[in-house]
């Protein structure tokens, strides 16, 4: 096991990483940019090192000086968390060159996850069902158009080296792609510094589903279920939970052995998140795999018990699992809602400034994982989320009475603040998702203005 | 089911009752003291009514009061939490008299329950193996010399209206129970009103083992495993943890069986713990029958996923059961530290006052029931309790961990304040509470000066 884990990320997921090292007996290392220096990850952490300025690629995705931190502190691992440096192989080559281990998975894997085309072909080739569409990033206009006119429309575009809902644009007719593919690849070429693009068709009512697995690097791989995040903005989760409502004991048992054979085709080691589109009519597939650990991964340990955190860490120590896909039981049901500095009725748009008064919900089945104590910034330059509140009950009937309950308790407080938590009393009202029936569109059809 | 509950209590109980009220679809009224006016279970019930001044005598005790706010704000039930009304029968009685249901087992029940000398008869005929001493009250000193010479020295004098730890003298020898006579039972008369004492022998080395029972108004009885309440200062819990690192299945099933035949005699009905001391070598002794929810329930919600309280309004309501013996797993460990305002130093003495700083540690397995937040006052005309914190992971030692890093977290702050943070550090870094090896002599033998 390692002794010392620098943490290469700030907010609630830095505060998770801390948790889990401490339970692990691993000291600490905060890398942290100027702007969360009174930050709580950087004052529970072992030991803090500023990395850079607030600016992110100055600071959390600079490779140089996030290496240094470790070097100079000792580390003798890495927790990315998720986002920034996260799905980065290079900076995971970089580590291992420094004798550091990354925790995730080896590079060649991220590699293959994290090429969104490569991906797809090699789940195609272990027999995931794959939506119509290319294998291949497509070489031109003429034959996206090709294609298109082939599985027919509507369609979507996705940048090769995209993910998580980003880069990826939807075609409902030969006008609307010849009018967005140009677009689309010069985009994905700013964002990601590689413009190729594949294409698939588009299935505007279908519901995300995603299996959240675990490998070790001896060869053993269990999933540990579902989370259902069907309940999206923009291609963003703002709830999720698990179990779906959607799936039954035989689907569950299927979609988890696909989502097995998937991570087993790519060697996956670590935590990791095979998604599917789900229609209506019980068919899935596959969308996506994911090489980190995810937000909502909260969901999963509500119900199954396991800390993925921790997981995650003693995998990358080499440790084997100690858990049998038979080991693996769903109990009760468990439900996140992200807790957003946003206005929900201004397109979400961000509203960073100070969080006067925090006062967080409790009793059973309560979960809040949070980087904010009451005065605590919440900075323009990264993500905007305050908290993730977790809830977990016997059924989702009583879930979501607890939910409602504990959104009740819950305080955030700042001047100019808004939050998402109105937005969240709107979905956990509305009959189509108490009904547990919603589909990716469900915010746009019936949260709208 | 109810429309409309009164909690006659205070602190973090009543918040938890307001918790499962609201699960349930019930408005809450809170009744509050003066002294309570700004605590969150007033500002988080749906009304509060003022049912008198800081003294609980005249306030929380006071039955007219409680019972007119009640019907004042057309309350059809009352939940009286612990402490404070919960044992007290005649109250149970006049809430029946004026339609109100008080959510609780009958009076009759609370009766034989409430009288130590009562249950210990009913259970001993029931086949719960009692400590050799008397079955009666004890009717004078001489009586008691000869019982404690029969059963042989240490022997405790415990009040009959007593119970939870109070009402309790020891002695070690004829000279010590001569002394000890007349001021137990004066002692007694004055608190409880009630001077009648009762003799057993006296174990100085033996656990606290509690299981806690749910019975229905059908007949159905279930008990949810058990509690380690070994840790104790002045027969005062401090530290309670499930499931107890002493019993196996084998002892847990027969000690399980013992407890539901000893409610079963009682007619039990509602939430209830049957306590226990068990020894080194298994044998175990019916000590008493609490008739009330108990602070340290959330230990077993933890490990059972049941909501204890929430069952406890059910059952009042005439609900049955819908959990069966086979249903009730208990699924990983989890511990509860009582974070009170009192100097460990300065033995326990209380320490009132205003809470500035209170953060609560989060994260995965980590509980917290309180009715504090930052700027709480905490009055000295009660118990001085700020919080609860519990916390669950998959087995003992990982939960251990877990606790430590929660207490590392927890900031509880304010001018003068001293709390139970430092001795529970101190619990938990001795190796015989590591061990698992705790008696109820552990915190005057380990931990004292």
């Amino acid at each position: 096991m390692f002794s010392r884990v620098l943490i290469a990320n700030r907010g609630e997921i830095a505060v998770r990483i801390i948790r889990a090292c401490r339970g692990l007996g691993l000291s600490t290392v905060a890398a942290y940019s100027t702007a969360d220096a009174d930050s709580l990850h950087v004052a529970l952490a072992d030991e803090a090192v500023c990395v850079g300025p607030a600016a992110p690629r100055q600071s959390y995705l600079d490779i140089p000086n996030v290496i240094g931190a470790a070097l100079r502190t000792g580390a003798d691992a890495v927790h990315p968390g998720y986002g920034f440096l996260s799905e980065d192989p290079y900076f995971a080559e970089i580590c291992a060159q420094n004798g550091i281990t990354f925790i995730g998975p080896p590079p060649e894997v991220m590699e293959s996850a994290g090429d969104k085309a490569i991906a797809r072909r090699l789940m195609g080739e272990a027999g995931l069902p794959l939506l119509p569409g290319t294998t291949e990033p497509v070489a031109s206009l003429d034959a996206a158009l090709e294609v298109a006119d082939r599985v027919g429309y509507p369609v979507v575009l996705k940048a090769v080296a995209g993910g998580g809902g980003r880069g990826i644009s939807m075609a409902a007719s030969r006008a609307e792609l010849r009018e967005t593919y140009a677009r689309t690849r010069s985009g994905a070429q700013a964002v990601f510094g590689d413009s190729r693009v594949y294409l698939e068709r588009y299935l505007p009512v279908a519901r995300h589903i995603e299996f959240q697995v675990l490998g070790d690097a001896h060869g053993r791989i269990v999933h540990l279920g579902e989370r259902d995040c069907s309940v999206q903005r923009r291609h963003q989760k703002l709830v999720e939970e698990g179990p779906s409502p959607a799936l039954d004991d035989d689907l569950r048992a299927e979609m988890g052995e696909a989502a097995l054979r998937g991570a087993k085709a790519l060697g996956y080691r670590g935590a990791g998140t095979v998604e599917f589109l789900l229609d209506d009519d019980g068919r899935y597939w596959f969308m996506e795999m994911n090489a980190r650990i995810q937000v909502e991964h909260p969901v999963t340990e509500m119900i199954t018990g396991v800390d993925l955190v921790t997981e995650q860490i003693r995998i990358a120590a080499g440790e084997p699992l100690t858990l049998d896909q038979a080991d693996v039981r769903l109990t009760g049901h468990a439900i996140e809602v992200r807790v957003n500095a946003e206005d929900p009725d201004r397109g979400f748009a961000p509203t960073p400034g100070t969080l006067a008064e925090f006062r967080a919900p409790g009793g059973p089945g309560v979960r809040i994982d949070s980087h904010c104590v009451p005065g605590a910034a919440i900075p323009p330059y990264y993500d905007s989320m305050i908290a993730k509140l977790i809830v977990w009950d016997q059924d989702r009937p009583a879930c979501l009475r607890r939910l409602r309950t504990a959104l009740d308790e819950l305080r955030v407080e700042g001047p100019g603040l808004r939050t998402t938590v109105p937005f969240h009393r709107r979905v956990l009202e509305h009959p189509v998702f108490r009904a547990g029936e919603t589909h990716t569109d469900f915010v746009d059809r019936h949260l709208r203005g």
